[in-house]
């Protein structure tokens, strides 16, 4: 509780429109939030593109659960990249999440595009399916690291 | 929200489920996966106790939104605490997690039934009864927090 009611107190008005709106007291909060979804959102990914690889036995029941958590983690990340969040904490976004907002904002939507083809394939249980929904994701991912994500931490 | 729900029936009872059975390649993944799903579950309780505080304008919807996510995230924790897990980066982890593993999983235990009387609350847009869980779920965090936290981080 002691880490929870000073984030209580710091919390800020919401608006009326969802987690799009959600604001974060200090940049750090708002840094360490989307990084804190991106280490769920890669644990849960790669269970199962390792199934998608053949790395470890294809468990539908598994799979579908892994891409329910990925699905709803996937939706957290952009609403931690407002303005002046650049900067807080040590972080690897690149300036041009900033300078390129729109183009940055369309990398996102395409991430969580390709995570619900995804969760619907994992729930279809079909492997084929899935194996071609891990490759849109992947594919995702890697498009807006080479874009966004810097090589090294920055700015903490 | 039905990605939620296979993922509830499946990690209710832990050690029963494939989620509880989750593996990790390095005791440092464990414990930072672990300590992203509190940083998530942090953030998103905190936004609807400050509503149930009346620090920020209460919001069905968005307090429901914020739950849902809650409850997804609440449920990961508990898959990454293994043995082994003591140390391998900087944690809080008392080492009492592992030799009372039985109150350690009942403090868990705890910790998820109330976050899920806090969902089906917020689902029911009652703010009395958001008020109510909010208090049950903050105990069930304290409780586990003065068991099983310790004050600094150490083990890294």
């Amino acid at each position: 509780m002691k880490a929870i009611f000073p984030l209580i107190l710091a919390v800020g008005a919401l608006g009326a429109s969802s987690m799009a709106s959600a604001q974060f007291a200090k940049p750090e909060d708002a840094i360490k939030y989307r990084q804190a979804a991106f280490t769920l959102m890669g644990n849960h990914f790669g269970r199962v593109a390792a199934m998608a690889q053949g790395k470890v036995a294809f468990d539908a029941k598994v799979a579908a659960e892994n891409t329910g958590v990925l699905l709803t983690v996937s939706r957290l990340p952009a609403t931690a990249f407002g303005e002046g969040t650049d900067k807080g904490a040590p972080t690897r976004a690149k300036p041009e999440i900033w300078k390129d907002a729109a183009k940055f904002k369309a990398a996102a939507e395409k991430m969580t595009a390709e995570v619900a083809k995804l969760d619907t394939a994992a729930k279809s249980g079909n492997l084929d399916a899935i194996k071609a929904a891990v490759g849109g994701v992947g594919g995702s991912c890697k498009g807006c690291h080479d874009d966004f994500r810097a090589e090294r931490h920055s700015g903490g």
